[in-house]
């Protein structure tokens, strides 16, 4: 293994990003993950949600502690404000995604980064979920907009970071493409 | 205003939740909303967002108070490990919405909920987020599961349920179908 100059930037051990990607170039099964959550109804529009366990690396992992995580809906939606409503999370969900896969492309081509800040914005006229549309308006966000801030190394090799993270982010991908999802019930 | 007979069902206020849609049947702008999701970076592949403004019904709102999630990378995938990973927020954000619009739509329809449930499964294969496809391998999940247990009434009428919340979901419309993403970049 080379010693490199530098390998903690950004807060990201490049050494270890290099060694990982060594690793799965040499086993693409080691790719392989499931993330999981479970969900448990609490009262009207609020629940939680606890993240813990998933597989990866050909493995079962486990988080170091399961964390939990409410939401509910504000007052005006008919909740009672324990927590974010769900289309929330899905706006922190791409603010980290690509903020986390900046930091890292950022560390990988010897960027320094001294500050990221991001806003993001998710319009949605709620006619369709209430289903008061006539079916011309959709259920979900009509757009999305997210502003980024960057301070660090040359401006143009910032620009660069964050659109290289844009085309390798998991929620990115997500939020744009979409996903087939399966429901299974089981009602007893 | 007609007295219901039970006007809290499920912890559904269904008085209110008829008196609101009453009111944007009445005037449409009041269901154009649009939520925020501030990030900041933190180190490495962690950072953290605040959610707390939001516009609705025709005014700017604010949850009664900020809510703080961090997100991170666990060790496997060169983190901390401080929080889940952005993924993982998008599986709660589904799992969130449909329990939640089921136990409106339930209280609704008169359908009494005991327990609700649910796990989400999201299979991804990290080779896209790594750069290591010959680009056949996408970035996001390939695919979601989620499994739902449900006790209260006649399964039949649980079944519906999730099913009519499946139709209204705004997570999971945003999920299967995607969104318009636009990215603005200050690099200074």
């Amino acid at each position: 293994m080379t010693t490199m100059e530098n390998p903690v930037r950004n807060g990201v051990d490049t050494a270890t990003l290099f060694a990982t990607l060594d690793a799965v170039k040499g086993n693409n099964e080691i790719a392989k993950f499931q993330f999981r959550a479970t969900n448990r109804w609490i009262s009207g529009t609020h629940n939680q949600s606890t993240i813990h366990g998933f597989y990866g690396a050909m493995q079962e992992m486990e988080h170091q502690q399961p964390f939990t995580y409410d939401a509910d809906h504000p007052a005006v939606l008919v909740g009672k404000d324990n927590a974010p409503t769900p289309v929330e999370f899905v706006l922190h969900a791409l603010a980290a995604c690509l903020t986390s896969g900046l930091a890292n492309i950022a560390a990988a081509r010897g960027v320094n980064l001294t500050e990221v800040e991001s806003t993001v914005e998710g319009d949605i006229d709620l006619l369709g979920i209430l289903g008061l549309s006539d079916g011309s308006v959709r259920n979900g966000y009509q757009q999305i907009k997210v502003s980024f801030k960057l301070r660090g190394d040359d401006p143009e090799k910032l620009r660069k970071v964050v659109e290289q993270s844009r085309q390798r982010s998991a929620v990115y991908d997500v939020v744009t493409n979409g996903v087939p999802v399966e429901i299974e019930v089981d009602a007893g």
